[in-house]
C-alpha cells in the first residue's frame, strides 16, 4: 500500500523536538546495510589493510574539515560531538582491531569493521545510563562514515532547489548535521534514537521539529514525497490530502506565532495569577549550555550534570579542570544559584569500555553516591573543585541516589574533610554552601522528612523515581509501556516529598522530566511545588502555564487527583486541570 | 599467623543453616584450581579428545551409581539435583564444545573444559533471579568432577575413625553430599555460596549447621584442626581455647534441647498470649516439600513457587504435567489452603541459556506477570492447570510483580477465559477460587488499598520490595551492605499494605524472608499481620515467638519503631521488642 504512488498514510514515533514542518522527504542511505561478506586471498591481506587505513584517513580529513568550517553560530554541542567522533576514530578498538580481523578471517575490510562494531555496541548496551548507552550511536555513525569511504559513496548531496526538505535517515550524526546545515533542513525524522540521541539533541539545538524511533521510515517513505512532521505529537503524515495539508499549515502558523509570543516572556517573572512566585531553573550539562538557559530567562541552574566532564576519555578530569568548568558556570550565572550534582556514574559506566565490569542489574548497583563513597579520592577531588568554584558565584551541592541517612552522613563528613583541606591551604570557598539531596529512590521519598531534616534542600528526580517505584526500565522496549509518570503511587511519593520539605522549610524542586511537562505543571503547583528545573527548551511554555494559573482554584482538583487510585481516571483529571 | 600450629582464630561467613557443631576439619581439594594450560601437538588431539570422553563416561557412571544408591530417607532434592547434573553432563555445551577447543587451540582437555566452563558461567551471571543464578554452581560442580576424573583424583576419602567431622570445601555438590552421607558430617562450611546454594539447601535438609561465603576457609584451615561452627551466627572458630570450647559445648546442648522442645510445638496452635490466632504457612518449591511443611505443623502453603516445574528443561511443562503437580500438593494438604504463585520467571531466565536475551536491567524488565501477560498461551495453560487442581483441594492463585491495576484486570480477564474454557469442556474447578496479588513493587505497596479492593488477598514479598524500595540488588557484592530490611521506608510500605488489607477485610500475609526472621515477628504482629509464610525450617521458632507474645503489650513499641526515621535507632528498638 505505502509503496504505491501518492497513497496517504501516517506513522507514529517519539517526538523529541517540538514544532511542525511540511516539506519533501530527503532520504539518506544507510551504508551499513549494504555491507556484504567476502573472503580474500591471504596475499591480498596487506592491500586490504591499506584500503582500510586509507578510508580511516579519508574520514579523519573529512571530520577535521567539518570542524574547521563550523559556523560561528553552530550549537556548542556540535564541536564537542565532532571531537568525540575523531577520538573514536583513533581508538584502537576501531582503528586496529579490524585489521586483526581481516588478517585472521581473511575477509573484506567492511565486514571486519562491521563485526568489530557489533562487538563494541554490545559493550555499550550493558551501560545502564540512558544517555551514555545512546552514545553507542557515535560508534555506529563513525563506522558508517568509514564504510561509506570504503564503498566509495559520495557525501550526501542535497538538492538546493527545494525550499523545505525533511531529512529521513537511519540516524543523524553530528557531522551530517553540520554538512546539511547550510541547507537548513526543516525537520529530522529517523528510524532509531531516543530522547537523548544526537538527532534529538541537535534538533532541539537547531529549533526544528524531530521524530525518532520510527523504525521503518526509510522503507516506507520515498524520496521526494511530501510529508508533514508534527514533532509535538510524534506524528508523520506522508502524502497528506489537501484538507490535512491545509489544517497543518494553519497549525504550523499557530505554533510559530506561539513560539514568538513565548519568547516575549523571557524577562517576565513566573508568578501565578494569585501572586505566588515560582522559580523556573534550567538543567545543563556543559558550561556552554548556560547561554541557552539565559536565553529563556532561567533564574538559576537547578541541575548541572557533571558526568560530561568524565565521559569519552581515559583519565579522570583533575581538580583544576573541574574547578575551571564549575567556576565558569558560576560566573556566567552572575550570582544566580547553580546546583551542581556530584558524579552520577555507575560502576558500569567507566570512561572507557575496557574497564566496564559485569553486573546483573546496574540500575540497582554501585552508582552515583554509592560509587563516590566507595571511591573517596574521586569524590574528594570533585568536592574540592566545587567548593573552590563556590567562591565565584552561588553554588549548591546536590547528592544523587541517596537511599539512607548513613550515606548522607558519610557525605557530610567527606565534605567537611574537603573544607578542612581548603582551609589549611587558605583557599577561599563559600563555607555556608548548601547541601541538597536527590529524592529518586522510593525509600528516600517515603523517608523524605528525615532527609529534609539533615539537608538544606531536596530535588526530586522523577525519571529514576518512576523507574524504581514501578520496577520498570523505561529504556527496555519490552516493558516501557508500563512506565507511567501519572501512576498514583508516583504522584504520592512526589507529594510526600514536597510536603516534607514545606513542613521543615526546606526548598523542594523537581528536576526530572516531569518538571518540563505541561501535563503536570498545575498538579505540581497544587501539591505545593515552587521550584522547577528543566531543559531550557521547555521553560517558557511552563512559565506561561504558571502565569495563567490561579493556585487557589486548582488545589481542590489536585486533591481529587491525589485521591484517585486508578491511572485511567487520573489522566482525564490531569487534562481538566490544565484547561 | 593462621598457618602456625594451634593458633586460635575466627572467621565470619553467612550462616545458612542453624545449629552448632564441633569437630575436626575435613578439607576437600578443589581440582579446578590445579588446572594448568599446556599445548599439545596436533597429532595428540584425537587421543586428548578420547581422554576427555573417557572422563565424561567415568563421571556419568559415578553419578548414576550415586543415584541408584540413594538411601530411601535422602532429601527429595538430592535425586533432582543428581538428575540435573546428569543433564548438564550430556549438554553439548559441556560435552562437545571442549572438544572443539582442544582441536582449535591444541590445548589439554582440562584447560579446554575450564575455559568453556567460564563461558557458561558468564551466561548464568546474566540471570536476574538469585536462585537460578546460583545454579551456575551446578555447572562448576560437574566440571569439577570431570576434571578430577581427568587428573585421576580419587573420590574424596573420609576417615571413618573420627566421630564428628566438619566438611571444609570450596562448595558442596549434591553428589558429594550423598557420597558423604554415610559418614554424616556434622557441618558444612564453604568458600562460596549463598542462602540458596546447594550447600545451604542440603544442610537445611540434613538439619546440620552450615556457613557459606567464607572466601578463604580452605586456605586458612588445615586438615584435622578442631573447629566450632556456629550456623546461627555465621561464625567459625578454629582451634578454640578450652574456655571457648566449653562455652560452645554448653550452647550446643542448649540449642539441641531447644530443637527438641520446638518439635513438641508441632501440633500447638499459633495463638498469642492474649488469644489472637496467627496462621503460620510454609513456602514450598516442589510437591515433595509438603512433607517438610507438615512435619512442622504448617496450616497451609502460603507460597508454592511454580518455577521449578519450568527450569532445567528445553520444553515448557504442558497442562497435564502442571495439573498433576498442583493436584498432588492440593491433595496432600487435605483441604488446607495452598497458594500457588503463577510463573515468576523473567525474559532472561529461559529454560536454557541459548534462548537468553540480553537486557540491561532484568530486575526492571519483562518478568513474572509482565511476561505472562505478554505470553498469554503459557499463562492460560498454567491457569487452566491450577483451576483443574482446585477441584481437589483448597487452592488460591497468587500473582507476582503487580505494578498497576491494568495488569490485574488483564489477569482477571485471562482467568475468566480459562474458566470459560473449562466450563465448555465440563471440567470441574473451584469457581470461587481466590485471587491474590504479591505486593513486592513499591508502587503496589503505596497503592495497596486499590489492589486490596480488587483482590481477595495480598501477600508481601519482602525480598523484592526491599530491593526496589532501596534500589539495591542484594546479590551484588558492591552494594549488598546497603540492603536493609529494617530501613524505615521498607517498614512503612509493609505497614501501609497490612493496614489496607485489614481495612478492607482482605487477608494479608508476608511470604518473603522477613516472615521467617525472629527479629521481625513481633513488629509484624504489632502492625496487624496475622499470616506468615516461610521456609519450614523457621516455622517452629516463629510459632514459639507467637506463643510468647502478648499483642497488647507490643503495639506501643511497634508504633515507636514506626515513628523512628533512623535505621541505627530502629535496630535496638527491634531488639528490645523481642525480649
Amino acid at each position: 500500500m505505502a509503496q504505491s504512488s501518492k497513497v496517504s498514510f501516517s506513522m507514529h514515533g517519539v517526538g523529541v523536538s517540538g514544532g511542525i514542518a511540511i516539506g519533501s522527504a530527503h532520504l539518506v542511505a544507510n551504508a551499513l546495510v549494504e555491507v556484504v561478506h567476502h573472503q580474500i586471498p591471504r596475499k591480498a591481506v596487506a592491500a586490504e589493510i591499506i584500503r582500510f587505513e586509507q578510508a580511516l584517513a579519508h574520514v579523519r580529513r573529512d571530520l577535521e574539515s567539518v570542524r574547521e568550517q563550523l559556523p560561528a553560530n553552530a550549537p556548542a554541542e556540535l564541536a564537542a560531538f565532532i571531537n568525540t567522533h575523531l577520538m573514536i576514530l583513533s581508538d584502537k578498538h576501531l582503528s586496529e582491531a579490524p585489521k586483526a580481523i581481516i588478517e585472521q578471517e581473511l575477509c573484506n575490510a567492511e565486514w571486519a569493521l562491521k563485526q568489530q562494531m557489533h562487538e563494541l555496541v554490545a559493550q555499550f548496551e550493558l551501560i545502564e545510563d540512558e544517555y551514555l548507552r545512546e552514545r553507542k550511536q557515535d560508534v555506529v555513525q563513525v563506522v558508517e562514515r568509514i564504510i561509506k569511504a570504503l564503498l566509495g559513496h559520495p557525501s550526501a548531496a542535497v538538492r538546493p532547489e527545494e525550499s523545505a526538505q525533511i531529512l529521513v535517515a537511519y540516524d543523524v550524526s553530528p557531522a551530517d548535521a553540520i554538512q546539511f546545515k547550510h541547507h537548513q533542513f526543516a525537520a529530522f525524522i529517523t528510524d532509531v534514537g531516543g530522547a537523548t540521541s544526537h538527532t534529538a539533541i541537535l534538533a532541539r539545538s537547531l529549533g526544528i521539529p524531530s521524530i525518532v524511533a520510527l523504525h521503518r521510515a526509510r522503507d516506507l517513505i520515498r524520496d521526494g514525497e511530501l510529508i508533514i512532521v508534527d514533532g509535538n505529537h510524534g506524528i508523520v503524515i506522508v502524502n497528506p490530502d489537501k484538507d490535512t495539508l491545509a489544517e497543518y499549515r494553519l497549525r504550523q502558523e499557530a505554533w510559530e506565532l506561539e513560539q514568538q509570543k513565548l519568547k516575549r516572556l523571557k524577562l517576565t517573572k513566573a508568578v501565578t495569577l494569585d501572586g505566588v512566585e515560582v522559580e523556573l531553573h534550567a538543567n545543563i550539562e556543559v558550561p556552554s549550555d548556560v547561554a541557552k538557559a539565559k536565553a529563556v530567562g532561567a533564574t538559576g541552574i537547578g541541575l548541572y550534570r557533571t558526568e560530561f566532564l568524565f565521559m569519552n576519555r581515559r583519565e579522570m578530569p583533575d581538580e583544576e579542570e573541574q574547578f575551571a568548568a564549575y567556576r565558569t558556570v558560576a560566573e556566567m550565572m552572575k550570582g544566580m544559584p547553580v546546583t551542581i550534582r556530584t558524579l552520577d556514574l555507575g560502576a558500569d559506566k567507566q570512561m572507557n569500555p575496557d574497564a566496564a565490569r559485569s553486573c546483573t542489574n546496574p540500575a540497582l548497583g554501585l552508582r552515583a553516591i554509592r560509587l563516590c563513597l566507595s571511591e573517596p579520592q574521586i569524590f574528594l577531588t570533585q568536592l574540592r573543585a566545587i567548593l573552590r568554584a563556590s567562591h565565584y558565584g552561588k553554588i549548591k551541592i546536590l547528592i544523587p541516589m541517596l537511599s539512607s541517612l548513613l550515606e548522607l552522613r558519610q557525605t557530610v563528613s567527606l565534605l567537611e574533610r574537603a573544607k578542612d583541606s581548603l582551609r589549611e591551604q587558605n583557599i577561599p570557598f563559600d563555607d555556608g554552601i548548601m547541601l541538597g539531596g536527590m529524592i529518586e529512590i522510593p525509600a528516600a521519598a517515603i523517608n523524605a522528612e528525615a532527609f529534609a531534616r539533615e539537608l538544606d534542600f531536596l530535588s526530586i528526580g522523577t525519571n529514576d523515581l518512576i523507574q524504581y517505584s514501578l520496577a520498570i526500565d523505561r529504556t527496555d522496549d519490552a516493558v516501557s509501556h508500563l512506565y507511567k509518570p501519572s501512576h498514583p503511587a508516583v504522584l504520592k511519593l512526589i507529594e510526600i516529598t514536597i510536603k516534607a520539605g514545606n513542613k521543615l522549610g526546606k526548598p523542594v524542586s523537581v528536576c526530572g522530566e516531569m518538571a518540563g511537562e505541561l501535563h503536570f505543571t498545575r498538579l505540581l503547583l497544587g501539591l505545593g511545588l515552587r521550584q522547577f528545573s528543566m531543559h531550557p527548551s521547555h521553560l517558557l511554555t511552563i512559565k506561561r502555564q504558571v502565569l495563567q494559573t490561579e493556585l487557589q482554584s486548582i488545589v481542590a482538583m489536585a486533591r481529587k487527583v491525589m485521591n484517585t487510585y486508578d491511572i485511567d481516571k487520573i489522566e482525564p483529571l490531569l487534562e481538566k486541570l490544565n484547561q
